[in-house]
């Protein structure tokens, strides 16, 4: 793959995305082909998607299906035909195999990545998009308010019981984490068959999709009457999470919010124990643009959907991290 | 990427893994890197792994990792010192943003597909694979066979209870399809809120991994007393299945066994009611190779681990598939 050309795409020129992720972005349909081709091929407006011929039945609009034993290099350039293909803008999740087809369907295309200029649309949401996201949060909230915690149940038992109450509120459970005890302080632990013990914290981080949008949500609390120190670590994480929430605002730093999380953290004395970013996009994918990072380049936007999720962990004992999910509007964040 | 050379590459030529697949199959460690570059460099008998420095302490052996804000280029090209690397073989579902690494880690290699070989590695499983395979069947059987079916059930909330047992039993779920009713006739449906009825057929197709290792079962079943024809069918799909364990041996072709079920049901007049493959490997991937379809060019060897999976839909009615995981030894099938 060459260098992109500097600057945005020209409209005319073909953009193709074969990933399940940006397929689904652009046709709206989560369609999952395994080793089978598909791409969404988009210039000037119009929009043609190159699928099996099983699933062809499945996308609106223009459609190219092939055949099992049929070149989908064929369909493709079919697809692409009336889009300037001198330079193609393709994703840079394409695997080698389906780059190969792309080849043979445009052999004398220069390839340029695409990822910027998908990453950027992904990341201001329509507002279909923000409701799905919503919806999803929502849902993740009530399991998590209708949770009983009850003493020796393990990790694996309440994250199976949370499972299957997303599941049968019609959300797609994305990863869940369940952490008891000083297992709190490690905060991408997968949940363990430890058991649950009076007098001990514990996290649960929630993700689940709504039609194909995804929620994230952690609840962090105490089973039974919680250290000083316990009370301290969580009053400086609310803090900060109210700190973060203040900074974003349409045309200020994704940093700023981190920054805003993080000074509060420091302040308590505890900046050595956030050991982790305070936020990321939330859409088709659990972590997406905006990065809320300390070095993030990424300027917010109204339409961005991002979670703020600062934690403090004391390693051996326990953490603490609380997350929201936040919508971006014209006036200031609104908490989904 | 160039046409491979023919035939096998030489034992010295670097093999270079990316997706997170095959370096599980050459490290022995599923690492989930996200956007994050991972590799596994293979030649001569030497392995050597490059990895974020976040997860070097995974690894066992020679590990060459990379801080964020560091080039992988620079630790992938310190991995592939000593093998050749005029070609070099890299898996097909390496992605562009990855094979820029690789470009830029060794500029002069032309670049060549290790697919071929991967797949056939992959194939033939060694015995602690077989036994994780084995486990997850025997686990993923225990979870069928306790399952109690109650009138007004959902699809989905049958899918939940089933994915439940199986997390609490230690496996990790993956795709689980519960049809009822006219959904049976629908191989490929996913759950609905389609609630269960007397004198309805029900399938069960449940898949999970223990260990990373892959089973895949299916159950069908009629609540109430079945019609004639159900009957017919289900002993139709029976014989086909017994009939392509029967083909099933070293040195058979992988069509043979396809033709066997197709054959038997075929002759009991539901050939067009047939519309899929028998069957497909199983490992770190619930499809994988062989392929057990009538063009499959797949020859068993011993080793190999397979389903078996006739199925007759009788569209707007009902449908039955019966799956079992066979693995082939030396002198013949054992169903796992």
């Amino acid at each position: 793959m060459t260098a992109p050309p500097a600057g945005r795409p020209p409209e005319e020129a073909a953009l193709i995305a074969t990933t399940t992720v940006n397929f689904a972005y652009f046709t709206g349909v989560w369609l999952e082909t395994y080793e089978r081709f598909k791409a969404v091929v988009i210039c000037g407006g119009r929009k043609a998607a190159v699928v099996p011929a099983l699933d062809a039945g499945r996308i609106a609009g223009e459609v190219y299906a092939y055949k099992d034993g049929e070149d989908p290099a064929q369909a493709l350039r079919q697809a692409a035909a009336g889009c300037r293909t001198d330079v193609v803008y393709i994703d840079g999740g394409t695997t080698l195999r389906h780059l190969d087809i792309v080849k043979r369907a445009l052999p004398h295309a220069r390839l340029a990545t695409a990822d910027a200029v998908i990453r950027e649309l992904r990341a201001v949401k329509r507002r279909d998009e923000v409701e799905r996201i919503k919806t999803a949060a929502l849902k993740i909230r009530a399991v998590l308010e209708s949770l009983e915690l009850t003493p020796g149940i393990s990790e694996r038992q309440l994250a199976a019981r949370i499972y299957t109450s997303l599941y049968e509120e019609g959300l797609d459970p994305g990863p869940i984490l369940v952490q008891f005890g000083p297992n709190t302080a490690l905060p991408h632990q997968e949940p363990t068959e430890k058991k649950l013990r009076q007098g001990e914290a514990a996290v649960l981080d929630v993700s689940a999709s709504y039609r194909g949008y995804y929620a994230d949500l952690t609840k962090s609390l105490y089973y039974g009457n919680p250290p000083e120190e316990y009370r301290r670590i969580y009053a400086a994480v609310e803090e900060a999470q109210r700190a973060a929430l203040s900074a974003a605002r349409p045309g200020a730093g994704a940093s700023e919010v981190d920054k805003a999380a993080r000074g509060t953290i420091e302040r308590w004395g505890y900046g050595p124990y956030f050991i982790h970013r305070t936020g990321h996009g939330l859409g088709l994918e659990i972590h997406e643009a905006p990065d809320v990072s300390p070095a993030s380049p990424d300027v917010l936007k109204p339409g961005m959907v991002f979670t703020i999720e600062p934690g403090v962990y004391i390693p051996g004992k326990y953490g603490v991290r609380l997350e929201i999910d936040v919508h971006l509007g014209e006036g200031g964040p609104e908490v989904l």
